[in-house]
C-alpha cells in the first residue's frame, strides 16, 4: 500500500480555509445571526446589532468609522462596485463616458483590468501604467499620468502573484498634489478627484492598514484570502467619496449593496481580521525568515531560476520564479503529485494563457509562461522547504 | 422569574435558517470545498467536481441542463443579473436604451422594480402593469402592453407578501405568441425576444419548476428562502438567451459571474434543493390544511379583517390580512413581546412606507399600513394557529 503523503500547501494566496477564530464566532452567533437584519421585531435587532458590531470591528481595524465599511459577496464585487460605483456617480451627476480618465497598472487582478475594460468599451479613457521591473509603479510616472479629468486610480497593495508592495503613501502624495488642478475641484460632491482606489486583497494579513496613514478613498478587502468564508468582502469608502451603487433592490448598506445582508459571514470577517491583527507582527517576522531562506534556497540550487519581482519589497510570504524553458503547468502538476501545491499564476485567469504580470515584469514571454508561485502560511518549515526545492532539483527538472 | 416563552416564528419569507441535509452535506465537503477550483492541481480539481456535480443537481431539480445554471450571491444579484445582462447585451448589440421596452408589475420585489428604475433612468421603456385585486396579472392585459420592441417581462411565480402565485404558463403563451411579431425575430441572437424571466425566489419550495412546462427563459433561485445559507442563489439561464454579465473579472461561471465560486455554498444550495423536492407534495398538503385553517380562524374571530390576495392561488404557508385602523408594525412589536414572529411588510423595506403591494390589491392606502404576513413553516400547529388568533383578539385588538 502507498504511504499517505503529506501536503504541503504552497497556494494560499489562491484561497485559504476558515481559520478556527472566524469559524468559533460564526458558531456562537448562528442562532441568532440567520434572522433578517431588516426585520423589525426583537430576533431581527438582535441579528442586526450582531451585523452592526462586525461593521464596527472592521471598521477599527482599519481606522475607519463604522458608516464607511460596507458588506459585499467577496474581492470581485467590491473591486467592481468602487469602479462601477464611482463611474455611476458621475454619469448620473451628467458626465458622459468619454469626459472621464481612469488609471491602473498592468499588473492589476482580472477584477480590475475587466472592469477598466469594461469601462473603456463605454468610452471612457483608460490609462493602463507599465510597473518597473521589479514590480513597483513608479509615482513619476503616475503624476505624469493624472489629467484634470481624472475621476480614479485603482492599484493592488501588494500584487496576487509576485507579491510586490506598491508604495502606497507616496503614490497617494501624487493624486493629493493632482487635486488641486481636477477638472472637479470646484465641485460640490467630487472635489476630492481623482480618487484612489487600494486593492488589498492579497496585503490585509501582512501589513498595516491603517486608512488614516494610507491616504487612500475606497478599500477592497476579500474574506477568503483572510480567513473568513468565501462569499464575503467588504469595501471600505471613505466619508465623502461619490459612489452609486452597481446592483438594485433593497436599501440595505446604506442603499449601497441591495439583498439580505449576510450576518454571519460578516461576524466571520470581522473574527477574521481581528486575528490577523493579533498576530500579524509575529506572522510576519517568521514568514520573512521562511521567505527568504526560500529564495535563496531557489538561488543556490536552481542557478537558473530567475526570482520574479521585487525581494525588498515583497509580501512575507510570496516566492516567485521562473524556471526559463520549462512549462510551469507541467511542473505544478508533477509537484502536486508529489504532494506540494503551488501554482503558476492567477486561478481566475484561462489555463491557456501566460501570466501577464511575469510578461510586465521580465523581458521575455518565455518567463511568464515558465513562473511558479509559492504562497504560504507560517506553517510551512525550512525542512519542508529543502525538500520542495529537492524535489523540484532532483525529480522535476533534472 | 418570568417563564422562558415558546418562540413561534411566522417570519419564514423573511429568511429561514440552513435546512440540516443541507448542513450535513456541507460539513461532509468541507475539508475539499475550499480549495479554489480554479486551480489546475487535484485539490482543485476536487473541489470543481464538488462544485459541478451541485450545478448539476440543481440542473435536475429544475428539469434543464447543467450549462444552464449560474452560481450568485443570492436572490437580488440574480434578479439583478437576468434584466441588467439582458439590457447589456441588447445595448452591447448596438440598441439605445430608448429603442428598449421592459414590463413588470406593480406588485414585485424591490430587487426587480428598482432595477426597473434604473432602466428607466438610463431612458428605457418601461411598462409596470396592475394586477387585479386578487393579486394575479391577467394574460389580456399583458397581451395589450407587449410592443414589438419588448426585450424582456419580469414576474414573481409568487408574491413575497400575500403568497399569490401567477398563472405562468398563461403568461408564457402570451410572450411566445407576441415573439411573432417581434423586432428580433429575424436577428441571429435575439430572435427570442421578449423573454420571460421568472423570480421564483418565494415559490420554489412550495410549487413545481419544470422548466419545460413553464416556458420560461431566466429563473431567480434565492438560496436562504430554500433553507440554504444566505449569499448564494442560483440564475437558470435558458440555452440561448442573450445576457452579458454585469460584474467584471475573471471567466468564472461561462464567463457570466467573476469571482471564485462558493463551491460550499453551491453544494449548500444543491443539497437544500433535493430536500425540498423529497418533501414537497407532503409538506404541501399538510400547509395548506394550516393556512385554510388560519384564515378561516381570522374571518371568524376578527370580523374587521381583510385578507389580502386570492385565497384559490396562494403559497400554501402565507396567509395576509389587514386589520383597519390599526398599525401593523405596532401589532407586529406586541406580538413579538408574546413570542409570535410575523412581519409587516417586505424586510426590504424602509420602515416608514406602507406596502405597495397590498395597496396594489386593496381599494384603500389605510389597508397597506395595516397588514400582517405569517408565513410559516409545517411545525407550525393549529392549536398555535388558535394560540395566535387569540392573542390577537384578546390582547392586542381588544
Amino acid at each position: 500500500m502507498k504511504k499517505k503523503q503529506k501536503k504541503i500547501y504552497c497556494d494560499v494566496a489562491a484561497s485559504s480555509p476558515i481559520l478556527p477564530e472566524a469559524a468559533k464566532a460564526m458558531l456562537t452567533v448562528m442562532k441568532e445571526a440567520w434572522v433578517n437584519p431588516g426585520s423589525i421585531y426583537d430576533l431581527g435587532v438582535q441579528s442586526k446589532n450582531i451585523l452592526e458590531q462586525s461593521r464596527l470591528d472592521i471598521a477599527n481595524f482599519l481606522g475607519a468609522h463604522a458608516r464607511e465599511i460596507i458588506f459585499t459577496s467577496g474581492g470581485t464585487e467590491s473591486n467592481n462596485l468602487a469602479i462601477l460605483g464611482v463611474y455611476n456617480y458621475f454619469i448620473k451627476a451628467g458626465c458622459k463616458s468619454d469626459d472621464l480618465h481612469f488609471i491602473t497598472t498592468n499588473i492589476e487582478h482580472s477584477s480590475i483590468l475587466a472592469v477598466y475594460e469594461e469601462l473603456k468599451s463605454r468610452g471612457c479613457d483608460i490609462s493602463i501604467l507599465p510597473v518597473e521591473k521589479d514590480g513597483r509603479l513608479n509615482p513619476k510616472i503616475l503624476r505624469a499620468e493624472i489629467k484634470p479629468n481624472t475621476v480614479l486610480i485603482s492599484i493592488a497593495h501588494a500584487n496576487s502573484e509576485i507579491g510586490v508592495i506598491q508604495n502606497v503613501e507616496e503614490l497617494a502624495k501624487e493624486i493629493r498634489h493632482a487635486r488641486k488642478t481636477s477638472f472637479w475641484r470646484e465641485s460640490e460632491d467630487m472635489f476630492g478627484a481623482p480618487y484612489f482606489h487600494l486593492d488589498a486583497s492579497q496585503s490585509v494579513n501582512y501589513l498595516p492598514l491603517d486608512t488614516k496613514s494610507l491616504g487612500v478613498d475606497l478599500i477592497t478587502i476579500d474574506g477568503q484570502k483572510v480567513g473568513a468564508s468565501r462569499g464575503v468582502g467588504a469595501l471600505y469608502i471613505k466619508n465623502g467619496t461619490p459612489i452609486k451603487p452597481i446592483m438594485f433592490g433593497g436599501r440595505q448598506e446604506m442603499a449601497l449593496r441591495p439583498g439580505t445582508e449576510n450576518v454571519l459571514f460578516a461576524v466571520g470577517l470581522a473574527h477574521a481580521l481581528m486575528q490577523v491583527k493579533k498576530i500579524q507582527n509575529k506572522e510576519v517576522k517568521k514568514l520573512s525568515v521562511v521567505r527568504d531562506y526560500f529564495i535563496k534556497k531557489i538561488q543556490k540550487v536552481l542557478s537558473q531560476a530567475i526570482i520574479n519581482g521585487s525581494q525588498e519589497y515583497r509580501l512575507p510570504n510570496n516566492v516567485n520564479f521562473s524556471l526559463p524553458s520549462t512549462d510551469a503547468e507541467f511542473i505544478l502538476l508533477q509537484l502536486a503529485e508529489k504532494g506540494i501545491y503551488c501554482s503558476a499564476k492567477s486561478a481566475c485567469l484561462p489555463s491557456e494563457a501566460g501570466s501577464y504580470v511575469i510578461e510586465a515584469v521580465s523581458d521575455n514571454k518565455a518567463t511568464a509562461k515558465s513562473s511558479l508561485r509559492f504562497t504560504f502560511d507560517s506553517s510551512l518549515s525550512k525542512k519542508e522547504v529543502d525538500y520542495i526545492v529537492k524535489v523540484l532539483k532532483e525529480e522535476i527538472i533534472k
